[in-house]
């Protein structure tokens, strides 16, 4: 695979925006393929089933694009998908559950992490799993948010109505005594602020999509398939809504979106 | 056709269960088989040409149960589809939305009706369409509520913060001094408390779902293909999450829903 070839990033939807913002900043080099599977969003709500069926789809889709790596940008597809999907492809492919995890095991201090994610990822208990394997003193205790994606969505990013389910929310997880909380879904980092609010200052946030480029930048290193490129041309692909998308993706992204184009994602198997 | 058959009902997911709830009321001898979208909920989000091949999908599964009607229990669906999808097939099928509009027609005293529904429903402006057409001087004000599903769906049925979500969504339509308002997607009735407590006790409500029940019958005796059985055995079929979708199911419904079928809706093209 020729090393100035792209890297295949995918969520269900504009979430994982938040790391390939992350990606374009730690590794400018990299050309990133991105698709969001904006008919079918959220995925949040789905079966494991479902999820991996959708996110095998997106994968031969990227393999059309002849991508180097892929990164799964949505903790629901990494929790559902990953372990299965790696098997059946040749290249490598990283999701964003395990560097959320790994940094949320370093940083505790009390030893009691939360975790705020969609009811899929929570139901998984991969966060749990992975952490302990971590660390088996660790305590981790996990709040699905359904309503944060569509609030997000919605644009009620700084609203008081966030603000009030925020606080419902995390008020659980509060009671343990967590230092440490990881917004363990790609949507949730644009609430950071809010969600800071609501737990105070002396808890940290652990943003995954962080540690997911610094992983990904080991890898290519590792792999020795460093793109050595000043030229990025970055494409990004929907499964509906191109123009909407286009204008969230500039709202997040360091760069110009110039183009979006729609995918018929049902048709790769 | 036969008279026994049953009659097709889909929606993105739980919403037309409202629809089905009214069929049941006032059509007992009919059977139903529905289908919900599960998987690929919600539908007012996305594009007219995704929600039309969506519905196409769910018109091929519901064939092969050997429907006699289709009643589309989805105003998004029933905006961007039945157009299309009615010259397709050789049995009857409405939707929601018309049915919906000429009893708001028919209720308004000063003139001035507002619409509340899906992104996709609202910009579509079938219902202002639809509704200047049985009479030229009325007013339509539509206004998109994309919160409410997913509100519904997290069970803030009756909450403070639905009721306020509720006053900022309407806030503008009361302006307009509206005295009618259509409950333009099916998950709303569900909300018809909260949104009765905003708009007051002056403003009457719409449910769409109960006038597409009465234009039901009158196309079932039309046709003359009335079920003349009393053995009703429904169905119900989802694309994601049977088990949960079943649990809904029996909040909603009068009857049992003893089981409820996982279909892999892609297939059906």
């Amino acid at each position: 695979m020729a090393s100035n070839a792209p890297i295949g990033v995918f969520d269900s939807g504009v979430g994982g925006l938040t790391v390939v913002r992350e990606i374009m900043r730690q590794i400018p080099n990299e050309t990133i393929v991105y698709f969001g599977d904006t008919a079918r969003v959220p995925y949040g709500s789905k079966s494991k089933e479902t999820v991996t069926t959708y996110s095998r789809q997106i994968i031969k889709f990227l393999q059309t694009q002849e991508v180097k790596a892929i990164v799964i940008a949505c903790n629901t597809a990494s929790a559902f998908a990953l372990e299965t999907v790696k098997d059946e492809i040749d290249i490598p492919i990283i999701g964003v559950v395990k560097p959320g995890a790994k940094v949320a095991a370093e940083t505790t201090q009390n030893g009691k992490i939360g975790i705020i994610a969609t009811e899929g990822t929570i139901s998984s208990g991969i966060y749990n799993e992975l952490i302990t394997k971590i660390n088996p003193e660790l305590k981790v205790y996990g709040k699905a948010c359904p309503l944060f994606v569509p609030l997000v969505e919605e644009g009620l990013i700084d609203d008081p109505i966030t603000l009030e389910m925020a606080s419902r929310y995390i008020k659980e997880l509060q009671e343990y005594d967590i230092d440490t909380l990881v917004l363990g879904c790609t949507h949730y980092p644009l609430l950071r602020h809010t969600i800071q609010k609501v737990v105070g200052d002396k808890v940290n946030l652990i943003n995954p999509a962080f540690e997911t480029a610094v992983r990904l930048r080991e890898l290519l290193l590792q792999k020795n398939i460093e793109s050595n490129t000043l030229e990025t041309n970055h494409k990004f692909y929907v499964s509906d809504g191109a123009e909407k998308f286009k204008t969230f993706a500039n709202t997040i992204l360091p760069c110009d979106v110039a183009t979006t184009k729609d995918v018929n994602i049902e048709q790769y198997k």
